[in-house]
């Protein structure tokens, strides 16, 4: 695609780094901001890079947060001896969008892939055995992607808590089996959340 | 959509005034930002806003430009006699890609329509008539919309310079009446300008 100005030129190729935008979508979007005022142009890419620049990761769940502890972590409302296990901050936002969890969050960051050379060191693991020692945990509940490297997880860090006087579940299987867990209905995974497995029972299923 | 953060919503909302991104596709584009490191984000925006704020208009065929005159019209090697009128700049484009057309253009900005308010008035109209004159163009191709907005707009440009010895032609009908000219493939755009029509004998079929 041969462009008239390098400048739409260089606002294409940054928009079309993004997941899913192709050079075309890209040109759309360029040209549609070509149209907008120069202020409200500026507002956007302002609010982009602020975004960026300012936010937070919470010290003790690791969710997007706008201080230091996140909203979650802070709301006495909620119960915080209870702590949904996530791989990233999209799940928080799937599983809060239910309206069904009132406990906390521990944003791993991934799941253990020794494939993609992932290992326990690369995830917010430690920090989660510690917090569950910590904070006296009454119980945890393992909400990842239902696939090979979850159940890896799942597995390591129960071995690591198995001494500690913690209920252990999982989310139960509503999602098929090798499905993305952002991508399931907030119906399907508020019933997964309510049906949750003790792990010594998922594990033998 | 709860978020977890009110720099997070904000990034989501900016890019959800852009046209076909929902909440969910810009959630997913502010979290992919958030992975990436803070010099590639601030990349992003500050072209993003130096494109809108830098960005200029060919002075004479209102074509975006880097300069003051755009790379087409600076250009010696294109016919300066020969005019293909559109409506936006992304016609200009879709166009340049067939690679089959070397002559100039001329942006209207829009077709008349009166029930949304355009008169001529608001296009660059004025400027193409002048241009006609002033530079002895030996011929116009429209390549507007196929709607009644674009005919009329063929219309009422062709009634202005019928006084002068410029050759008025459209481009064939390739694209089906109702269609959007930009949408169209390579090969019908190439085709619709190499079969171009005088106005009179498309305005009779
Ligand atoms: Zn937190
Ligand atoms: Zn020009």
């Amino acid at each position: 695609m041969q462009l008239p100005s390098s400048l739409l030129e260089n606002a294409v190729n940054e928009f079309a780094k993004l997941p899913g935008i192709g050079k075309k979508t890209a040109l759309r979007l360029v040209l549609h901001l070509l149209k907008q005022d120069v202020t409200d142009v500026t507002t956007f890419s302002d609010t982009i890079a602020k975004m960026r620049n300012e936010i937070k990761f919470c010290q003790r769940c690791f969710n997007v947060s706008d201080g230091d502890i996140c909203a979650i972590c802070a709301n006495s409302f909620r119960n915080q001896r209870l702590i949904c296990v996530v791989e990233t901050i999209r799940d928080v936002i799937a599983i809060e969008a239910t309206q069904q969890f009132s406990g906390t969050y521990h944003v791993l960051g991934g799941v253990i892939s020794p494939l993609d050379g992932i290992g326990p060191d690369q995830l917010n693991i430690e920090s989660l055995t510690h917090r569950i020692q910590q904070e006296q945990t009454e119980e945890i509940i393992f909400a990842l992607s239902p696939n090979i490297q979850g159940d890896t997880t799942i597995y390591y860090i129960q071995k690591k808590i198995q001494h500690l006087p913690c209920r252990v579940t999982t989310i139960a299987r509503g999602i098929a089996f090798g499905g993305e867990l952002e991508y399931a209905d907030e119906m399907t995974l508020a019933r997964s959340l309510a049906n949750r497995l003790p792990v010594q029972q998922y594990v033998k299923s």
